[in-house]
């Protein structure tokens, strides 16, 4: 089978997914969360809340010498990112059915952690992850509500990670007749923190 | 000489290059921008007004098997590029002191174009672009300026190219004593087109 | 009859309006609108494309000895704008139903131009309101298209006003649960034009 | 003495104030300040980490028949403040040399509170607000950190407050030469409390 997607640039186009009703990481945004989460050819990689599995299929395409493991605790979330593996034509992938940080525990030691949802268990989750992510690992984590970013940052900085914050605000433009109108997508706060060698 | 970027992904941190006082494309915009242009491992890219050559060392890591034209006018400029393929030990990397639209002349045929300066010829140098791209090419521009914006919209719909438009407004956050601050970055247009077969 | 609004201060929240499906000026962008304007309580404003009648409230409100002239083209605004004048119990506005720039000439010089909506005939109406517009006024113009705002800043600078541009991102929380979720709206761009003495 | 404010509306120029080197809340977050803050004719407000006094004076002009505390801890404020309510005129300031909580406890109850610095007593200061608001007064605070935000959130709620959250960004167009260049300012949040009666 065909990939989808020929290209080696992350920021894959929304329409390439199949997502149901499922909110989805935006492409300008993924594009930025790839870029803070730094991957190499090889790396070991956690998608934990993956939901429609763009990131995943992201990460997979850049690590394709590498693993990554999607952990997604609803079904309806686990068959969505199993068939846009499928379309990806992704052979470096492991869907994992069960909630973090508990589904953790069942991977091997990590090089990079990706956070797109954590159900209210963040805080439990980060310690964890703490537990699996190698020296000079980094976990990078999408917030789109002012209680993720505060608990992520918060975190963070108890586990002593070097840390980064910012915000992407990406507003498209949308053709009605012959005008270009602005249309502010939701923002989403991206945050790092590099494991201390 | 090695690299100082080990990593596959796009959106360098800006303190890796040597920059001097030219302002540069940021990292998260660096990241979106790349997204747009959609590399392959074997596209042949120009980047027009290259300036510190940012991305252009991108677009060069991404096309390790092809080739970058980087154009730019200023001398300044030509030799901060220099030094940062250098650094970033790019061997597929050209360097073209002169002026677009000109200077497009001297080029082979292109997949990809990345505009970051125009020196107030954007006008001329898309009609020079239309010339050099391959069919399915693209072209993709960086405004700081409503004019610069206006000026791509309208040329790439004159040339009958699919126009995609968004603006990517990242927010940092700064450490000052316990508290994070934020900092609002200037905004960016990236404009795209692509070239109908 | 008792106005809904009690307070001296423009930003009256949307939910005291009465709007069906018609777009509205969001409160805080109008709040940055009317601040353009710089409103007296003598001030002869007239408003074009009045939509839902929010800013010939505020207008009327903060010129309470003045006037205010609402052309809306659309038999549902009309009706509209009127519910609203009611509700908040003005005296000093006048509805008038039709088509700007035709519908101005019906009226007296102005002190205050604010355009909500142009129906694509943005460049006559600018022509029209420098008749009509005395000296030092103001003209600002709410732009959700990058089209209204390239025909607005060209027309302005055609004739020759003082010229000012801002863009206004608001980002609202949504309280989901014990989360405060971020909410992108559409961003607008202010415009206005003061006309020389 | 004139004041050289001659208009009713909020979201003076930045440049009427008197200003030095002390950083100013800008004029657009200024308007959607005092738009959240919902004055009255004779509003009693305090203005808590005054400043430069921008929102005092702001404040002061729409409460015309009403008093305006301006507390500030530094000199250097204490003197911007008293020159910038010489310049607009206004009988209704008083000035208060000191820190908030302890200053708060100088002055009567009040309808309204704008918290523009807190100097990181953020959760006392709001203790003693409530203290001195009285039943459905409001509370308006503009954050420039997370802190301050996740703050004045926390507090708010724990004081049962009726509460809201926006972000304000503003860009603004810089003319430089024929262009009108893109500058983002930093964004504010801006979080208001109302006191249940």
């Amino acid at each position: 089978m065909m990939s989808n997607w020929q290209y080696q640039t992350p920021g894959i186009p929304d329409d390439r997914f199949i997502r149901d009703e499922i909110p989805m990481t935006k492409e300008e945004v993924r594009a930025v969360t790839i870029a803070k989460l730094r991957l190499q050819e090889d790396s070991i990689i956690c998608d934990i809340g993956a939901g429609t599995g763009s990131l995943t299929v992201e990460s997979a395409l850049q690590a394709n010498q590498g693993r990554v493991y999607a952990i997604e605790r609803q079904t309806t979330g686990v068959e969505l990112i199993t068939k846009n593996i499928a379309q990806f034509d992704l052979p470096n992938v492991e869907v994992i059915s069960g909630s973090a940080p508990a589904s953790l525990r069942e991977i091997p030691d990590v090089d990079r952690v990706v956070i797109g949802g954590s159900g209210g268990q963040l805080k439990e989750i980060l310690q964890e992850v703490d537990q699996k992510l190698k020296p000079a690992g980094r976990v990078v984590i999408n917030a789109i509500t002012l209680d993720t970013l505060a608990t992520a940052r918060a975190e963070l900085e108890k586990l002593n990670y070097e840390l980064g914050i910012c915000n992407v605000a990406i507003t498209r433009t949308k053709e009605v007749g012959d005008y270009q109108m602005l249309q502010g997508m939701n923002p989403v706060y991206i945050i790092w923190g590099e494991k201390r060698c």
